[in-house]
């Protein structure tokens, strides 16, 4: 077992410091004979604030009080006082949890939660008051983004430290799960990311070595990206300094994807900095179904929905989302990464791509 | 590169061989002024039958023609030409493709198909004619399941040919792509294997070291477990000789994911030998639920559409699938594997596993 200081230890240490101050002000309130008391920031839409210097969406300074002397409050206060509880042991034992586990072992230990919406909100509200994303306090997401190119990880897990990995060994992709996630980036030969969001394009980039081509590390994120796996993107970007390209369908759902990559999600303003706010959305975009003749299909009801939804977004007031939301008012269409296809399965690799980074890093 | 054959390369041929021969007979009825025709397999669910000796279901005898001679027959029969074209060519050019790759490609080369639901339908009539899985010629799924163990494994692909890697090199899980699919065999200090629905059961096992405690190789199968995937699964069980056990939620869908492994799907009955009979569906079982006090939840009205439907199905007419589905009607509640945590996040690893193993070997 390696005894090197992992950054990921310096960051269990650190969120170990401030479960201790969380139960230390409680402790403390009771000694003294009072209430005890929390405040809490609001995870309300109203409370969103865009943060010009790490240009996404962060909390704004509303919090809300929660205290022992309000009857009402008590339940919620006790059931976050054993998520704390829970988060502390979780990292003092190196084990991790899922948000679905986690709700599991309360049921077990008698803490009383309606379901799971009800623990999974006092994760949230735990995260919030640490300022730290539930990974850092080991509960990670069941979903699994893969990985694959010229990059060397080193280990920081129990039973794992210490040992490095290859990430272009293995040519179907590794799992992004807590190992991954944790590990140190060692060495690296590539010189950007192409993040996309299809498993059969993923497969088709690494078949006809956009890798090496490119001098890229792929990333597949299986729809919506997991937040770890957004997390690991953003450490990409900051500790090697790669530019991020992120590569959807020209669907409301595809370009949501590549948003909430670039400029966070809603759910998640209470965290920071696991968005790419330089990420580059690479296409294919609603305007590449003319441009490219790309085979495509009519936007339905519920597509059409969504994109109103996301015209009214404040992240969609500027190019490419305006534009290309635009567009998909004109051509009333959509289309898929794989439509590239029908000029031959490595259009996208040879011809596509090239001609798109060149335009990106034209402007 | 290696030049050694390997037992994937045989299959290519032998595909090849067939595609050569479906040609032939195509040609040579051209040749002597006769309308070109082919027969195929049968693929309704009147024509499915119990193969004692395979123990899953096949297709029957009935077959179908298609002819040139009939103007109705002329456009699917072109199309199944040219999806048999397209195969030879992905095999001869090393390359891989989706169900939905295919389709765009076919569009692109102006093949009139409706939509991809009509080119998924000729993809598996070709696999019905050549008696392969698609796999096999190389049109493999989107999706992707993800191993881990000890076992190492040599690649056959393109690029990676000969080259080596140990499944136990990385926690998370290695992803089963095509890659991994036509990989050989080398070095198994496995004893047994656990097939798991879900990612933070996966997860679990490997935190709590039940791949060394149980000498097992743990696949994750993401749900209904894709056919690649099972495939892999059949040959670790024939070519290694290690048992499988197969681990699913107590509901209608996680017991039918367990039965699929084992009996086969009704949609893959043209294709022979990608289910394991042997294989055990070790639980959550839905009488666990009373055996072990977990944390259930009340069927919906979907789930119990569901079981009846299961009841209906030839394939739990039989213990433990019928006396399982009684269980459902009595308790009308259903579970998850992760509901075992109630116990703590240990107890699955520690105290279910090594119950129920020693319960089903007893038998």
């Amino acid at each position: 077992m390696s005894k090197q200081i992992y950054a990921s230890d310096k960051i269990k240490q650190a969120v170990l410091e401030r479960l201790k101050k969380l139960g230390e002000r409680v402790v403390s309130d009771l000694e003294r004979g009072a209430f005890p008391r929390l405040e809490i920031p609001a995870r309300t839409t109203s409370n969103i604030v865009y943060d010009e210097r790490l240009r996404q969406y962060v909390l704004g300074s509303r919090r809300m009080e929660r205290t022992a002397r309000n009857v009402r409050h008590l339940r919620p206060f006790a059931q976050l006082l054993w998520i704390a509880a829970f988060a502390k042991q979780l990292i003092q034992r190196g084990k991790t949890s899922t948000l679905r586990d986690t709700y599991y072992v309360a049921i077990g230990e008698g803490i009383d939660f309606e379901d799971q919406d009800e623990s999974d909100e006092l994760i949230m509200q735990l995260e919030s008051i640490l300022d730290f994303p539930r990974e850092d306090f080991n509960i990670f997401p069941e979903e699994r983004a893969s990985i694959y190119g010229d990059l060397v990880i080193e280990y920081t897990v129990p039973g794992f430290r210490g040992k490095r990995i290859d990430l272009s060994a293995h040519p179907d992709g590794f799992a992004i799960g807590p190992a991954l996630t944790t590990a140190e980036f060692v060495k690296c030969g590539a010189e950007q990311v192409f993040v996309i969001e299809k498993g059969a394009v993923f497969a088709r980039f690494v078949e006809e070595g956009a890798d090496k081509k490119y001098k890229a590390i792929l990333i597949h994120t299986a729809g919506q990206s997991p937040r770890n796996c957004r997390k690991l993107i953003r450490r990409l970007h900051d500790e090697l300094n790669l530019p991020i390209y992120v590569f959807t369908d020209a669907d409301p759902w595809g370009v949501h994807i590549a948003s909430v990559l670039i400029h966070g999600s809603a759910l998640s303003a209470h965290i920071k900095e696991i968005n790419v706010p330089d990420a580059v959305w690479a296409g294919v975009w609603p305007s590449d179904i003319r441009r490219y003749k790309l085979p495509s299909m009519k936007l339905s009801e519920r597509d059409i929905k969504r994109i109103q939804e996301l015209e009214n977004d404040p992240r969609y007031q500027n190019d490419p989302w305006r534009r290309e939301i635009k567009e998909f008012w004109k051509i009333k269409r959509k289309a898929e990464l794989e439509a590239f296809s029908r000029y031959g399965l490595e259009f996208i690799v040879e011809e596509f791509l090239p001609e798109r980074l060149a335009e990106l890093q034209k402007r």
